[in-house]
């Protein structure tokens, strides 16, 4: 049976799941994977007392990195700047990596990846994107054969959850949030999930994988669900769709775009109905149409599985290595694509307002394809929220619209919108 | 960049496919997979004229699998007993294998692969189920540090098809079969798909995987959708589930459980929304939790997409060999598995004759968690239906009950009969 050394950086709950599979449960991995796998060294800041397992435990990370028997580094600590350092230093030093650090590889990609390349060495990232479910193995085997033209996705767990909740009880975008912090699915601090931060990373490194672009976090336009009201899932109930946050990615020609939003989604796509704090993506490809990945996308256990998966792909001889022929695609931040939107404009309580406000986009030639006002329930209001399904817009011709309505004398100046998930 | 040599038997729609594919797109697959892959022999019993392609074209399929220059055998033809010898004459030459012929590998898999192993090949069989979805790769590779609790799949589309069409457009089976037909959805002998043999064969390939059983299409318990009628339909809809084909396997200890019928599956579950002749499968993991799949199942380009993605792992080494220590576990016919229960009974039109059927359910101590009895329109009739939801049975207590309904002097001799999916 082949078998491979390890060493693991990290014993939090993800490499604390991925050492008790190792360690408890070998036998799994021998069967199904006709693999062992021997934990050579731990590192751990906290030393032995923080590892469960009778392991060698070092307190000095570098001491991992550094270990002459290993074959793969796992790094599993998070953040950027030493599990970079760490990473380089095993490559250096002739190891495979396998990380779950989706902010590493979304930042560092380019670098990490040549720096393989040059020391013969390969890096296992199953993990960064969708946790349990194998949508890297996917897009990279599964789909070799095919021109990639869309992905859409399901990326951030804490905030399907918190999304789904809302859809679900009604509870406001604070209860949610709360429920979802008790239950553990989001951090004390959860910005980066709530902000799209989280998605916009893994698209990125999606956008890699099926553009073949830089691995360029930065070049990904992205926005937060925290403007989103019980109002608006109800509007998009009655529209008949549920409001998900999607990571979209498209290519035209040598330019790729991707972007994550919160985003109206059919209820007859998929997509629609992932619910609780499930991952989805779909795949579009030229003659194939869409393939859908569902799956639990983080939790300690997920994670330790697409992890384990890495280490086995490299006890195999590893991936082959794409996209390292020709040049590489752009990854530009700047959208062409266009999308149905979603306005919720707060309109002048008075006769005409609507006449208005529907003439403004008409002179913008822009097309309504559905309206609601629902009966206002205060005729004592200043304003009432109007509801506005658009034809397809650019973010450009977006953004002039929404500057267009804000300035108008019939609106009040805060107009929302979001995009509509067209799925052609 | 890596290269393979491989001869092609069968030039049907899906060899059509992966020619076109590997004849006027290479460049896809060099990019995205780092190989290039050069067709040296076709076999096509027409001959040359049947081969849009500038290639070697023999009509004695025999003589491709004899040839020296190929690393790798393609099957397409179909069918088990040809397809057997040529795969079989191949792998004696040292020829790696790729094959989309589901019954070969439901029926001679063990032969088969013992047989690889003792040549040094491999054999890749993605394009035996789902088509263009990759879950064999799911299953032996993403998966591989997981022990599989259960999986549910949708796993024929032209059935699917039929069923989808059935609850949307509220067409007969008879309609919907020859729309299917009419969209080359659907063999003009249709049998094969319609039976439920098509699901079974592959649930039995998916079972091998999943549980390490032998490959035994013939422990594989089946039925077909011949008998669902629009009234079912709507006694789905009403009761809150959409009816799918599903086949199903599951494990306890060391013996294995798989089967394909007509299935009741609850609305708020993700195998209930796949229409058209979508495939899917959800696969359960302990720990995990469950991961789904779902995309095209069958047609030319997915099939040649699955085929495609063989040959370029066998290009970068293979798959990992599992199932391949200690015993396998048994495949057995004999269900333990409890499910659910819709009973569709023609009851005595007259006063009492409910109370008396569920008197018959309470002597067996079966609960019944739903009954319809919609009104009759024809006062006339002699029986009238009466749909029951009971609680969970096996297979052998559901044949026992409906035994007992049937012989009852409260009904009419014909008691329908499906499962109801749990997802528990």
């Amino acid at each position: 049976m082949k078998s491979i050394k390890i060493g693991v950086c990290g014993v939090g709950n993800v490499g604390g799941a991925v050492l008790e599979s190792l360690v408890n449960s070998p036998d799994i991995l021998e069967r199904n994977g006709g693999v062992k796998i021997d934990v050579i060294s731990v590192g751990a800041r906290k030393g032995k007392s923080a590892v469960p397992f009778d392991l060698n435990v070092s307190k000095n990370l570098m001491d991992v990195a550094h270990n002459d028997e290993i074959d793969v580094f796992v790094e599993l600590i998070g953040g950027c700047q030493l599990a970079k350092e760490l990473v380089e230093t095993a490559m250096m030093n002739g190891k495979n990596i396998v990380t779950a650090n989706k902010a590493l590889i979304a930042t560092h990609g380019d670098d990490l990846f040549n720096m393989a390349k040059q020391y013969g060495v390969q890096i296992g990232f199953e993990a960064s994107v969708a946790g349990g479910t194998p949508v890297i193995k996917a897009l990279r085997e599964g789909l070799v054969a095919n021109k990639v033209l869309w992905f859409a996705g399901i990326l951030n767990g804490t905030t399907n959850f918190i999304l789904s909740k809302m859809s679900e009880d009604k509870s406001s975008f604070e209860a949610a949030l709360l429920e979802a912090q008790n239950l553990g699915l989001a951090e004390s601090d959860p910005t980066m999930d709530i902000d799209g931060t989280d998605a916009a990373q893994k698209a990125s490194i999606l956008s890699a994988l099926a553009f073949n672009t830089p691995y360029d976090f930065k070049a990904v336009s992205y926005g937060g669900i925290e403007s989103i009201t019980s109002d608006d899932i109800e509007y998009a109930e009655q529209l008949g769709y549920k409001i998900k946050h999607i990571a979209y990615g498209s290519i035209d020609e040598n330019e790729a775009n991707v972007s994550a939003y919160p985003t109206f989604v059919p209820n007859d796509q998929l997509l629609s109905q992932v619910g609780k704090q499930m991952n989805a993506l779909e795949i579009n490809c030229e003659g194939l149409g869409s393939t859908v990945y569902y799956g639990p996308g983080a939790g300690p256990k997920p994670t330790a599985s697409a992890v384990i998966a890495d280490l086995v792909d490299i006890a195999n001889g590893g991936w082959h290595e794409n996209g390292s022929l020709g040049e590489k695609n752009t990854l530009s931040s700047k959208s062409y694509q266009k999308f149905s939107r979603y306005f919720n404009i707060n309109v002048k309580n008075e006769a005409g307002a609507i006449a208005k406000v529907s003439s403004l986009f008409a002179e913008e030639k822009i097309s309504i394809e559905a309206l609601i006002q629902n009966e206002s329930k205060a005729n004592n209001k200043l304003f009432v929220p109007v509801v506005i399904i658009s034809g397809p817009l650019s973010d450009r011709e977006v953004t002039q619209m929404t500057n267009k309505l804000e300035s108008s004398e019939e609106t009040s100046s805060t107009v929302k919108q979001y995009r509509i998930h067209n799925a052609l």
